[in-house]
């Protein structure tokens, strides 16, 4: 079968791999959409990275670079074990985590804190990039037989964004006040799920002009950190105090020192931006004057990613059809996937990528 | 009557100034003894910061620099408004908060994050490296009067470490392991407010011998930062999920690094050394793949001051004595002072000020 694999820094083939054999625990499933995330992008271009080189192999699949790419990808059930609730033609969400149920983490709760945690598309085993899959039929999620597929590509993203906001620990998100610094592909997912929780009070800090158009449909008001001072904005919108909380999806010092400032007293400062190779610093006046908290989230745990597909199921996400700016053909992926994704990076949330033929 | 005054970097002068006249709220003090402060010696060698220069003065007290220093100060009432509950010859420790009572973050009882906070001994309006001092009758704490005086005058650092504790948030200490990196003034005083709290896991990270003697008297386990990996040992000490809450009490880059190898999955990085001038990178695999909670705080609330009184009058800090290293006169206060701490920093952790004779 067709497989989307990850050489090394910008070398990615469609290369001719085995179709998987599911072992007993395993469902194996057909894919049908599959979403390029910004840590395959980061993979592309700076890698290897989350995906493992000879040198150092996956400690839980022993594997190692070339490797299937893809973690966001839905399909169809091709056959399942017999004791889970899934059957041929079962449409389905897989939670790509790959983990030990056993170290002490797990065993809390956190797997997405395990000591040898992977993903399906990154460590080995598969990936999402490619025709069919084999997983551990525990975390295939069913989903209605009408979902629209491409859309349910997005909940992983989500349960990122998801994991992120339920880690700020707030109660009622109703009267709070966010500032999500950078408004791309990761920004606007936290917007949408911040919406779900029903947060009336949300601010993106976004300096390009195709990205604030979007970030305007999911978000009460859009700033130019360009043109803005943040912080004073963020101050005259919230009483003078600034927000309670700031969701870094930018990743960048100026991001982070206009966040620090905007943040209230007290108020949290949560990171779920990658920060590879780029040093932060930590601004520390506001941070020493306000005592902010500064947080970092990665992932998702269980109960999280299945709380997602039901809001997911239950229409509780506004505006994710906006996200999606492309759909391409696994033969495209380099060209009009990653390649794309870089030249014109402003112009895509999500691009969705599938080995059957592109409807136009 | 004489006082220390900061005029400078490297700048302190004992001169003559008028004997301050209380104002109709004010207790009127004669000091006792007054320790110097990491924050009196910062402004010595790389001020002015917290002390306003000329060009800034303090908002709420008007004043610029040269202004008396010492903030850690004990004493007597001379007098006081007959509403208090002071009289001539009370022993007293003193707030040496000066903040407004009318800002949003007073008045949420944050008085220690007020938008125009001051202290007395930095911001002007007096301190304790002086005669006498007149200050807000509200802000002087009665002791017994057997009480020590110079041991009382450890009651503000104290307090510091017991407002960085108690917002760490746990309510459980005993069962608790924490890393103190740093084990100068600030470790030490971290360490006896942490006992007072019941913990029973203290681990310190000290690089001198000198100080490493000291914190084997409060600490449980000292290690060697230039000898051992701290992370590893830390992990060892904690049946290898690494200690609950780390305490910076040293802001250098490498204690950083180590002190976020150390915590466990999803601890406290607790900020209280002031990072001013040396920026610091959040190191950021541990911050990430292990959730951490960094944090920073400043100072101490009026409920927490009154607290620190309380355990201390109640005698449950072990090991005070063994804090004062040195006690001088007022007269010698640059060279047996500031520049004696400067040059044998790792031989003190508190040398106290007096204006009276000092006993051999």
């Amino acid at each position: 079968m067709k497989a989307a694999q990850y050489f090394g820094p910008h070398d990615i083939r469609v290369v001719d791999v085995p179709t998987p054999e599911p072992e007993e625990h395993e469902a194996l499933v057909a894919i049908e959409w599959c979403g390029i995330c910004g840590s395959d992008l980061h993979e592309y271009l700076h890698g290897p990275t989350s995906c493992p080189p000879p040198s150092r192999p996956h400690p839980a699949t022993h594997s190692h670079i070339p490797v299937t790419m893809g973690h966001e990808f839905t399909g169809r059930i091709i056959s399942a074990p017999a004791s889970s609730n899934l059957s041929s033609g079962t449409p389905v969400i897989t939670d790509p985590r790959i983990f030990c149920r056993s170290c002490s983490r797990c065993k809390y709760g956190h797997t997405h804190g395990c000591t040898t945690l992977g993903f399906k598309g990154l460590s080995g085993t598969g990936g999402g990039f490619s025709e069919t899959i084999a997983v551990d039929a525990r975390m295939c999620h069913a989903l209605p037989e009408d979902v629209d597929l491409s859309l349910a590509a997005l909940i992983e993203p989500l349960a990122v964004a998801w994991h992120a906001i339920a880690t700020a620990g707030l109660q009622d998100w109703g009267g709070k006040s966010v500032l999500v610094v950078g408004g791309g592909p990761v920004g606007v997912t936290v917007c949408i799920v911040l919406r779900a929780f029903g947060c009336g009070n949300i601010i993106v800090s976004e300096p390009t002009t195709v990205r604030a158009a979007q970030n305007e449909k999911v978000a009460d008001v859009v700033l130019n950190p360009l043109h803005d001072s943040i912080g004073e904005r963020c101050r005259s919108l919230t009483g003078g105090e600034g927000v309670d909380v700031v969701f870094d999806c930018a990743g960048s010092q100026k991001g982070f020192e206009a966040g620090m400032d905007a943040v209230r007293y007290r108020g949290l400062y949560m990171n779920i931006a990658a920060w590879f190779g780029s040093p932060m610093q930590i601004p520390f006046f506001p941070f020493l004057l306000k005592e902010v908290t500064i947080k970092c989230c990665l992932a998702y745990n269980d109960e999280e990613f299945k709380d997602v597909v039901e809001a997911f199921v239950a229409g509780r996400f506004k505006g994710l059809e906006t996200m999606i700016t492309s759909k391409i053909h696994i033969d495209d992926i380099v060209e009009k996937g990653f390649d794309e994704s870089v030249a014109n990076r402003d112009q895509h949330v999500k691009i969705l990528v599938t080995p059957h033929k592109v409807k136009a």
